[in-house]
């Protein structure tokens, strides 16, 4: 995973939580591993929704009430348009099963096995109250000068 | 268009679907051509739109009905906000005449001209049952392997 | 600021006028600049309220409209989602502050102090018809080539 220089990085910032986007940051990231590239998807705001394990989050009422209205877990993210009351979610999902398209949680777990880093943002998990225990198995907790250390390194960098 | 490692290069993922985000990615491709930049265009979910022909698309009920609700076609193509049914585009376009600033169709057009690669995402394509021939002449189909070789030897790449 | 060859450069469009997505701008330039990169943010389209003053903007009545509902000011910024009427704001600022995160007024005032550079594009402002006078101190405008040679050189180049 590091033989020094030689190795070639991506990065990718997930902001956005829509499963379409969320989608296109995992496509991207295992497809660039696939290239024996070194990933690294850096989750913040929205976007750690697919990465936490789906339970309940928050503390304060406030935060509880994020918590709810914002739910995580890979499989409860519908996408940016269309969603029509979660018919969207149930439409695209059945449109990729047709299409022999990798699921949301299944390009998780590839991701995972290819060793790419997912890393949480520890300030937006401050704001809307999310804790570690909150992710799933093999997330590591960051902040910005972990993304700046890998970005700078990156033959290119995404936010999305 | 290659005269191999001197070229430098560009790519930007075209997602979105807003008249506003395309009309930037476009703006930018064509600065960058312009700057003798070899740049790919790689277009996926929404902003398969702009490079589509505008005819109605989907081959399945669902397919039809998001082909209806996601009609393509550069001129079809909205704002992301203030949209207000139709009118921010209305007055959008026109607060662009105004100043003079180059339409959707034209920055297209000469995207063509200045040897902008145009490439369309074959999984999106797929789930949304669009095909070769609802795009416009001189799109190619292409996977994420085409978007990470491209982006690799990019001076920058962008997700729009 | 600029000994040459020697100095290492990011570039951020800030396309977006979304409270959290300005705010991950800022935190990814001034962690950037504090890693003593040169960075140059390219603000566009709704992402100019961030830099403006707050007055209201426009000369014809299309331009005024625009600017009395996209009213700029770094103070006037709403989150992308749950806005709820104001209420997302509030709420947004209530939870960052308890949890001492540095708000968006100080990010913007930090980010000036180290040198990070501000350019608004001119053909946005041009077409949502907001002048120089419209921006706070130390904005520069600027065009496509401006952020076409700074992405060229930078370590890593985002959309956002």
């Amino acid at each position: 995973m590091s033989d020094g220089a030689a190795v070639e990085k991506a990065t990718i910032i997930v902001f956005s939580g829509d499963m379409d986007k969320v989608m296109s940051a995992f496509i991207i990231a295992n497809g660039a591993a696939a290239f024996d590239m070194k990933v690294t998807m850096f989750f913040t705001f929205w976007g750690l929704k697919a990465i936490q394990k789906g339970n309940l989050t928050g503390k304060s009422w406030m935060g509880k009430m994020l918590g709810f209205m914002n739910r995580g877990g890979i499989e409860n993210i519908g996408p940016s348009r269309l969603n029509l009351g979660g018919m969207g979610r149930w439409m695209f999902k059945k449109m990729m099963k047709r299409r022999n398209v990798t699921p949301l949680a299944e390009l998780l777990r590839q991701a995972k096995e290819q060793g790419v880093r997912l890393v949480a943002c520890e300030m937006s998990c401050g704001v809307m109250e999310i804790g570690k225990e909150d992710f799933i198995d093999g997330v590591e907790m960051g902040g910005v000068a972990t993304f700046i250390a890998e970005a700078s390194e990156s033959k290119f960098s995404l936010f999305i």
